[in-house]
């Protein structure tokens, strides 16, 4: 990242910003409330690694017009003060007696009528990052202002990805596609798990990641049990399948996909369930057209794995993807979250092989108003063999 | 990780939910609530970087005798029903319409008398990890069930470190020690700081950490201007100062401190600088002791840094470590929690040199009987130099 610079011009945060406020009108928000790491790097630009730290609550007040105003520890003040925001006011956090509370209520009593009422993202996939207490407090200190569910609001804005977005989900995929290249280099017969993710992650940092907020995969016989367990130090056999999955970070735009191998040559029910979920995959990238339903993405992925003679897994089969590793919506049955033009999605079919045994494919794309454009390169037809 | 293991034995958990109990019986609450990644790793052994997706709540419900209910998304079964936990209650996430709602409110009414209270941590440093429109309505289908901060019954255990997890936070120390010992390898003059803080990364992950949750540093001609800034493409120059800061995790715990270097021969106010901070630290080794407050901690670094004719800057001086990043207390003037024996502390002297110019020295401590013990390595009585 340049020096100075908030990954995006001005302008850029602006539009957001203008996005965000003729939502709010739609939903009658008098302020949009903004507390989580996500939503306040996509509308100032700012990005630190910092929210590692639970010590420290911040806050983002959207006006109904006009621009931000940035409530925040002192410590974030001179990073803040490089992102395009003007206004900000900063306290020495943490402190127990008043950790940002009268700021914050002060800021919203200004800004807000009384009779008016104050968004903030309460709903499915949102939490409310500072202490429940402290909310409490606000609450009290700004009534008979009112606070209502901004989650709509906020979702909306976010889902459609601009074209700057776009390119760097893109970037951040083709780190993952040169870390994806170099697996055979590491991951050999007999190397234990847990030093295929530490030098999975260290080729993608090579390839340009900036961090790497998620890596994980499994390895099994013929399948893998589960595709969110750390790893353990089991070295890879003949009959695994490695499967390795990656959330890279890059100028703060997320990858997630993963790739699969066999360590020698697979069985067939292995590379029966591997063609169901390479066949899914492409025919939802012919099928999927802004206008469909979330569930209808899931619906053609799992008619499509039946189809091809497999049991689609019960979860979620790709989600939405850019400022966190998941966002809205999701593809499973039950999200009627309409699909439209712009949205970066992940595509995930998920088979059973056997009980307790599942292979999952993930590719990144755009929906594009003829359809996905892929954002990863697309994985090999074939699943990749590491021969001993 | 061994395979199927959750870090420490059982017992070790069974301890940490005695100790939970003890204090819930002093806060008058019929069960704890926990929904955050550290509390559920830290009564369950429950480790995953599934976390980075903000997609799915997850509710570990401790009981005020007995062991605790995971009330999780299906796709974590497998993982936890290898932790200790038995009673584990699935639903399939995200489910927009009852997102683990009716499943948490059920084991609520369940464990609590009508007239009972639910502890659940809401203050300084904490979050709900819900949605909170989610736990409004679990708030209701519970009446007349009431909800009380519970703030102060984790943060009393956590905050006391058995043996086997300062054996933890020392081995991830000494993975930050060896990275360290390593920067003159890839940190020269010319070097872009996004260089150096990706190979200081690569450097701890091949040293033997799990992920690197938490890199941050700086570089700047006498000092630098904030400590949680993303790096930027700036070569390293003559006269620069440049620090790194790191949280890597082993295990699931973390080490937290820095290391400063001159980039050629430093000038006098740095040195000055150095010292201070060296000297501060030194003092505040032979000083600390149980029975003091995270105040008293605070103002004898403050003080030692103002007699070393340095002015000390006026944020927090240091603060918990473990299972997160930062933990309770917070070493600033205001925190009045008292220090105690077991208590795995970062002491972070930091002090202004000129406007916007600062330094900041930190080492990872626990405090026994006689006082600190060191879990970082030292760092050198001379600020080391990285000649071109």
């Amino acid at each position: 990242m340049p020096d100075g610079s908030m990954i995006f011009p001005a302008d850029e945060y602006r539009r957001r910003i203008k996005a965000l406020q003729a939502e709010m009108a739609i939903g009658g928000m008098d302020v949009l409330l903004l507390t989580s790491p996500a939503d306040i790097f996509y509308t100032t630009g700012f990005l630190t690694r910092f929210w590692e730290s639970p010590a420290r609550p911040w806050f983002i007040v959207v006006p109904a017009t006009g621009d931000p105003i940035a409530i925040i520890p002192t410590i974030g003040a001179a990073l803040m003060g490089r992102c395009w925001i003007t206004d900000i006011r900063t306290w020495r956090a943490p402190d127990p007696v008043d950790d940002g509370v009268s700021l914050l209520a002060e800021a919203l009593i200004t800004s807000v009528p009384a009779a008016g009422r104050i968004g903030l993202p309460m709903g499915l996939e949102t939490h409310l990052r500072m202490p429940l207490a402290d909310y409490l407090r606000v609450q009290d200190l700004v009534a008979p202002r009112q606070f209502i569910d901004g989650t709509a609001a906020v979702c909306r804005v976010r889902e459609i990805k601009s074209e700057a977005e776009i390119d760097k989900i893109r970037a951040t995929c083709d780190v993952a596609n040169a870390a994806f290249d170099r697996v055979r280099d590491f991951a050999q017969l007999g190397t234990p798990l847990i030093d295929v993710f530490r030098d999975f992650q260290v080729a993608l940092l090579q390839a340009g990641a900036d961090w790497v907020s998620y890596v994980a995969g499994a390895a099994g016989q013929g399948g893998y049990g589960d595709v969110i367990s750390p790893a353990d130090d089991r070295p890879l056999q003949l009959g695994d399948v490695l499967m390795l999955d990656t959330g890279a970070v890059r100028d703060g735009y997320f990858c997630d996909f993963d790739r699969n191998f066999a360590i020698g040559p697979p069985s067939d029910a292995v590379r029966r369930a591997h063609d169901a979920l390479y066949t899914a995959t492409d025919v939802t990238l012919t099928a999927l057209r802004p206008g469909m339903l979330a569930r209808d993405a899931h619906r053609i992925m799992a008619e499509a794995l039946t189809r091809a003679g497999a049991v689609a897994s019960g979860g979620r089969l790709g989600h939405g993807l850019g400022v966190t590793l998941t966002e809205w919506p999701s593809l499973t049955p039950l999200d009627t979250t309409e699909l439209r033009e712009g949205m970066v999605l992940t595509l995930e079919p998920s088979v059973d092989i056997a009980p307790g045994l599942i292979m999952v494919h993930e590719e990144n794309i755009v929906l594009r108003a003829h359809g996905p454009e892929l954002l990863s390169r697309r994985a090999p037809a074939a699943l990749p063999v590491i021969l001993p």
